[in-house]
């Protein structure tokens, strides 16, 4: 694919991003939730261009969008490609939709030359990634592999609507769900390209990045109980302040952390002191604590490591440390024989290639438990993510869409 | 004094706080605010114990409650005695209306014995120090001084009822407040006793402590301001994250604090970070910090250097700090003759003496604006103030009262 070419179907894909962002539920913003109007109407628009690249159409039973381009064997296992194109509230316009539409470019770059591969290439857009309008993540992706759990149909949003409610009010039946679930052998691979929501591309100056993991995580809630005093009258080499604990403890998280390995991170995000008044010497200290890392053992080594020092530092000050792990995730590895395919991709048309795990989880999380899962990261302005100003540059976009041709090995 | 007489009489004392704390005004706590019914019937219990050892009683323009046991030399400035006989809510029966009920058993020791000093002896049960119903402090005492800002009537408490109106119901004169001040010569010293608010004589074994400084103080409100991210994509080394860099400063005041002195301290009661959220790097943190010490410029020197390391750290870190005082008070210094007197006094009684500034704030702080002030600290189980579970023993304060004969001079 020529530069050129790819220049002009990067311009398509933005000027798309853009008409996708203003299908929204939110005036002068972009929000867009499962099963919603926009939904149906994202996927109309998604399946309309589908059908201008000769694609056979269809939404699935749990909402999907769905094109498949045929290949010269209709029977053989399909390159599945695609992203979400449901949102956050107020989010970016790249986030999701940027990978639906770039595969759409691939099929294109195909159509434009009447080209067929062996297998078919199927598109999809999942209908829900987010889990913005259930709380529950990768309804689509989940209904794909045929892992949505019986109670999901009765979880209902912010207005009282369940999820069988909205799918009957989309023309959707709940005693179908089951239908979008796909045959073991129907579908060989699947790839994606997503923004990658971090810094990592742009702090090394590329445009492309290839997806080692999606990290592994773990969510803690922590507490140190010292004992609470009069800020004015209690020495401080007769104190039990719990803040002052939890603060020497977050300085050894972060330099443990650092110490780990670059693509381990930890974060403390929510902190709260008690009785918490100005003039009152901590007596309890709650705080979250959330770690990830592309490898389930080195992070459970370091959740450890950390943890006995929360403990060694409150014996220390006669500070009771407790900690209750709430969320756990597993690390889930791209395919190697992908992961080298996008490398050598990326290779060819930006010199050299930077290998990162995912911090934030994907569609590929789900798909991964039936499928080998390839994805490719593309520069996103500020690693800014979820949020309206989220940004990528119509170069970064071309030279994304020649390394997705050349990985499914169609350049020309 | 013989011992077997202060235990007589701290057996009184004991009894008489069990007394004053049931005239309470919410049931099964004590709560006795300014002004309050509680207050009036407080002072006319007080007031009928002063006439029982025959001093002259009145209450003042403020609400104060007064007695006189007249001297040799009527127009001698008097001795000042007393402590305040105001709560805060749910409180302790013992902070202020210990300091009260000693004085009486000086004037008691005298009484018992026919004797008069050469200059009068006056015992005052402050109405106001805590601030409880109106928030402003020292209410009491600043009437006595002749500080009572001209605003201060119109203030309300919570039910919104103003000083000038809960003075009309409590029987005073809102234009007669000035009646309450003392002319300079009429007094000549303050002595007050009251328990410590803290663990040093707990620490030290000792049941008496002479005060040397109340406390200053300064409070300022800071922020932390670093930029929010994913807490997953973005790694340790590219984040601006405003909880680490606070983390990083507590650690810091806490160590700077230590080695500044031992009767410095420094605490951070209040943290708030934002967003807020278990996945989200904090891009903003706000937090107090309250820093008492017995002499200004050591405090103001260790402020300096506290926040001289919050810009450097921030700088570091690439994160702005910002901070802004919100409170300040001069440190109060005991009148060094009194305190000598109270040190002899202790010693004698107790053979060793702890010397040790006051975190807390007292009425002491108003009076030592016109008059010399020494103070004596009693020590209260584990350092709890301002809770039931406030409390003393009787064995401590038959040997304050021993210190405080003593102290005025008139020890057999």
């Amino acid at each position: 694919m020529i530069a050129q070419e790819a220049e002009q179907a990067a311009a398509r894909v933005m000027a798309r991003c853009d008409e996708l962002a203003a299908i929204s539920s939110s005036p002068g913003q972009l929000t867009r939730v499962y099963l919603s109007p926009e939904h149906l109407r994202a996927n109309q628009l998604v399946g309309s261009w589908m059908r201008e690249l000769g694609m056979e159409v269809w939404q699935d039973g749990v909402g999907n969008i769905c094109g498949r381009y045929e290949g010269m064997q209709p029977s053989a296992p399909v390159l599945l490609l695609g992203s979400h194109l449901d949102t956050v509230r107020n989010a970016g316009r790249y986030d999701g939709m940027l990978g639906v539409l770039t595969a759409l470019e691939v099929v294109a770059f195909l159509h434009s030359r009447n080209r067929r591969l062996p297998q078919a290439i199927e598109v999809i857009g999942f209908a829900d990634e987010e889990g913005t309008r259930f709380g529950i993540t990768l309804l689509g992706s989940k209904g794909v592999t045929g892992q949505w759990e019986p109670d999901w149909l009765a979880c209902t949003d912010a207005g009282g609507v369940s999820v069988a409610e909205a799918m009957r009010d989309a023309g959707l039946d709940p005693a179908a769900v089951g239908s979008a679930e796909r045959a073991q052998d129907s579908i060989g691979a699947y790839l994606e390209l997503h923004i990658e929501q971090g810094p990592c591309l742009e702090a090394a100056d590329l445009a492309l990045g290839v997806v080692t993991a999606i990290n592994a995580a773990r969510r803690l809630n922590c507490t140190f109980i010292g004992h609470a005093g009069h800020a004015g009258t209690v020495p401080m080499g007769l104190r039990q302040d719990a803040l002052a604990a939890a603060a020497e403890w977050m300085v050894a998280v972060e330099r443990l952390t650092v110490e780990c390995d670059p693509h381990v991170v930890a974060t403390v995000g929510q902190i709260e002191s008690l009785p918490g008044a100005v003039n009152v010497i901590p007596g309890q200290v709650r705080l979250s604590l959330d770690v990830r890392g592309p490898q389930d053992e080195q992070l459970d080594t370091l959740l450890t490591e950390l943890l006995a020092q929360a403990q060694s530092i409150g014996a220390r000050r006669g500070i009771r440390f407790d900690s209750e792990e709430f969320y756990r995730i597993a690390a889930t590895a791209c395919d190697q024989a992908l992961q080298q395919r996008w490398i050598d991709a990326v290779m060819q048309v930006q010199g050299s290639c930077l290998k990162l795990p995912s911090g934030a989880g994907h569609d590929g999380l789900a798909i991964a438990a039936r499928w080998p899962v390839g994805m490719l990261f593309v520069r996103c302005a500020g690693g800014i993510s979820h949020h309206p100003d989220e940004a990528v540059t119509l170069g970064d976009v071309a030279l994304a869409i020649q390394a997705y041709c050349q990985v499914v090995a169609i350049a020309d």
